[in-house]
């Protein structure tokens, strides 16, 4: 396995054969005097809780706009061998569609917006770029889980990300209820590592955007950041937006009802904590899934 | 496939190629003067969205004996193979123990509890008996899905149950979350009884108790339930009862938490409504599934 030489690890994973809690290392909301959305308060809870909910962050307007553009989307992507097109992993389904803001003009504008840009420079004390993108469509009756896991942990250790200065925004762009497999956060987690076990297989990414099984983390340490705080579902109507810091706990059980749960989801990474090599992976993922550039 | 020559078919189900939606022919709450814990205004709710959630129903002194019957139990059977236990479809975690009424004393109890089956009777209007009881683990991290279905269509088909006069009573013995994968029912639905496709299955019951595939209402007949209604979770503490019509549409979503989602779960028939042969299936159900004397 090729490991990143040139910048020290702060956080390693899947390399021991043990899980371990390791403490952050970084901060979560970087120190800065951008203007934005986000007030002081908005802010103080996220650097808490490790995320933020605001509802009707977009118009509904907006909102419209952006449903209609998913449903186009969703039709054309039926049937579609691309890499983008992600499908469940019972079925023939959509899952996912990535890099929606490089080959989409409705959500390039979307990743381009200014509340959103703004807020994530807020959080990051930088300039900020769009590290990746997707909509994820959970459809009705057939959506399966997304297994615990922090993003951080695979942006590390696949994509070479060196610290936790990343942030994930969830745009609901169809009504979240408790029962269509909402996000489901651990608060406070993001200020723990979870090192997971077990070596990234080659082109893990293949498999791991349908059903994730490398870099989830174990049901000991899942159960200790649990029982630290709790679990929560911050969601609600079309148009509310999820911030969540890169390395909060998090996932979301299946879907058996009729309501599809499609979100719009980008990855701000700070310019300052550009990709370096993976760190335990042997070779980048494709840019589809990791802008390198 | 032989089918029930003697008693008139009020439900067919599984025989005709495509899926039919059809009225009920049978009461909700029967006419009666039972005496019992439930109030006018409970069996008006009962009667209009068919089921009823009664917060504390069991003392806490009562739930915690409950509870460490049911730790005693699960230690038990575990890597235990009888008929009775049955396990995950994708592992190999005890998803539900049958027949807890008949082989357990402290079930059996509870099975005979004076504010349980009081209120059974107040609700089907004449003498009940046990037609099936189970304890259901939904272990945490592991815990899989409960296709929607009317329990009805099952006891009808499969277990010659003629009429719908039969309630189920789920027992919560740990605290149920919205994200647990707590019961989901469409208030309302037990109005409407949605004839499935497929052909019973020699000894069906061996895959559809881990996972249910055959009697499943298809996905417009649901889409159809939903819209004229919405989906409830009526959930609570351990402790906790839901009383649900034989007939009302309800499922669960799969449990990717630490925490399990355990109830004991009985069935009450009317004596009135004692089961005949099967209205589709070849032969009836063993004992421990549906009891026949």
């Amino acid at each position: 396995m090729k490991t990143n030489e040139t910048v020290l690890d702060l956080y390693p994973s899947r390399v021991e054969a043990q899980p371990r809690i390791l403490e952050r290392k970084d901060p979560v909301v970087y120190p800065n005097d951008f203007e934005g959305p986000l007030g002081k308060d908005d802010l103080a809870a996220y650097e808490r809780d490790g995320y933020l909910f605001a509802e009707q962050f977009f118009t509904p307007e907006e909102t419209e706009a952006l449903q209609a553009e998913l449903r186009r989307l969703l039709e054309g992507s039926r049937g579609e061998r691309r890499p983008e097109v992600i499908l469940e992993p019972d079925g023939d389904e959509v899952r996912s569609i990535f890099a929606v803001h490089r080959d989409n003009a409705v959500f390039k504008a979307l990743s381009e917006h200014p509340k959103l840009v703004n807020a994530a420079r807020q959080i990051l004390g930088s300039d900020v770029y769009v590290h990746q993108s997707r909509i994820n469509f959970k459809p009705g009756f057939k959506g399966k889980e997304f297994q615990w896991h922090s993003d951080f942990e695979t942006w590390h250790t696949e994509d070479g990300m060196p610290r936790m200065r990343a942030l994930s925004c969830s745009i609901a762009l169809s009504d979240n209820y408790p029962f269509n497999g909402p996000l489901m956060v651990i608060p406070g987690s993001h200020r723990h590592f979870v090192a997971c076990v077990g070596e990234t297989p080659e082109n893990n990414y293949e498999n791991s955007l349908r059903r994730q099984e490398i870099g989830v983390p174990d049901e000991e340490s899942l159960t200790w950041l649990v029982n630290q705080s709790r679990i929560e579902q911050p969601a609600g109507k079309a148009g509310s937006v999820v911030f969540f810091d890169c390395n909060i706990m998090h996932g979301s059980n299946s879907n058996i009802t009729p309501y599809p749960r499609s979100n719009a989801f980008f990855v701000f990474n700070s310019v300052e904590n550009k990709l370096t090599t993976p760190f335990a992976a042997s070779k980048p993922r494709p840019d589809y899934i990791a802008t390198r550039d």
